[in-house]
């Protein structure tokens, strides 16, 4: 079947760098659109329940009653499934939908998500909130949840100018440990040498940057 | 109340270096396996509705019916339930129920979790599994998800003498891509100066190291 794919997508379709499989869906805007309208409130009830199940103090009889419940829909949704995990899927105009991703994906329930902007400049950024699913210590965010967010959107980052990358290394350094609550997440690519991107941003609360990030990506040999 | 605390915890109890707050609770051991016992299988159900959420091809109705289901189980657990985040809890014998830890907490569905061990020598390590949540590249894990595991697990090195710690920076080495499944993180404090403990660790899976990462964790000044 051939396709009319955006410059190169056909060659990151043909040669995974993770070795992992792209899937190519020949679906129309208004099939993508049903399906989030679909599958997008489901993700966040699941979301709403996740902070339940942490946070509940209701006795054995109830949540037996929950677990029941959550049994029920599990096997609703079994009925039929996607073999194995969701996968990178492009549409065939060359649309991407991460919606698996755990940072970004409006199919994941794990993910919070991020919904990440692009201004003029390069630089990407989201607003975003997180509760007691990403605690660590006490009613503050866990730090390595800081560095999932900023190993994601400085991966973002690093794509500014249409190359793949992949992240190379990554450095966070704490100034102080950040509330649970709303945070801001931004970064850039600071410069591009040969085949490497140097990539920084931070994560700041209402009182200023409480993390900072730094990370060296590589454009993959097939890419170059 | 005078409660029996084991050496410093007190200390820690009223000087959370991070700003939140300590919670003790006056309970039994057998009241702590009631717990787990009660509220364990839950988060675990809601472990497999996540992969399912990801994973399901069911059609608008079944969906509208698991997200009802889902719905009602939110309803109930939120009956009762703790103001805000789970926090860091300690009975009066000083044990620490870290229940609500993304990477480790029982009661947390978005952790796989991690059951950490330690050996004799202080290296600390966890054999785990990755399923569909949490995918980056297809078919494998987010680099930012073996980010938060690191974080994590350097972390509880840091402690191997009993000295609190917080991350001050952190780096991680992408060797190659880490497949969804099956995988293995240690983690060893290397050499401890002053207040400062380095501290390094790698995620393996069969055919060996894929990830590494070092730290350096701070005493904080409190607990000097």
């Amino acid at each position: 079947v051939a396709h009319e794919l955006q410059p190169g997508l056909r060659d990151q379709l043909n040669q995974s760098g993770g070795g992992g499989q792209f899937l190519l869906e020949d679906i129309s805007t208004d099939e993508i659109e049903r399906r989030r309208a679909t599958y997008e409130p489901l993700t966040e009830s699941v979301r709403d329940l996740i902070d339940a199940t942490i946070r509940t103090e209701v006795d054995e009889a109830d949540v037996a009653k929950a677990r029941a419940l959550v049994d029920e829909a599990t096997a609703l949704l079994r009925g039929k499934q996607i073999d194995g995990a969701y996968g990178i899927r492009y549409t065939s105009r060359g649309e991407s939908m991460p919606w698996g991703n755990p940072v970004i994906g409006i199919r994941n329930p794990i993910a919070p998500p991020l919904f990440v902007n692009r201004d003029e400049t390069g630089r990407y950024w989201s607003d975003f909130t997180l509760g007691a699913a990403y605690e660590g210590p006490s009613a503050h965010v866990h730090g390595g949840v800081l560095a999932l967010m900023l190993d994601h959107v400085l991966g973002e980052a690093a794509s500014f100018d249409g190359t793949p990358s992949v992240t190379g290394t990554f450095e966070v350094r704490y100034l102080r440990t950040t509330p649970l609550g709303p945070l801001r997440i931004e970064a850039k690519t600071e410069r591009r040498e040969a085949n490497k991107k140097y990539v920084s941003g931070h994560i700041s609360d209402a009182n200023g940057v409480t993390v900072e990030a730094s990370g060296v990506f590589i454009i993959p040999r097939w890419a170059r």
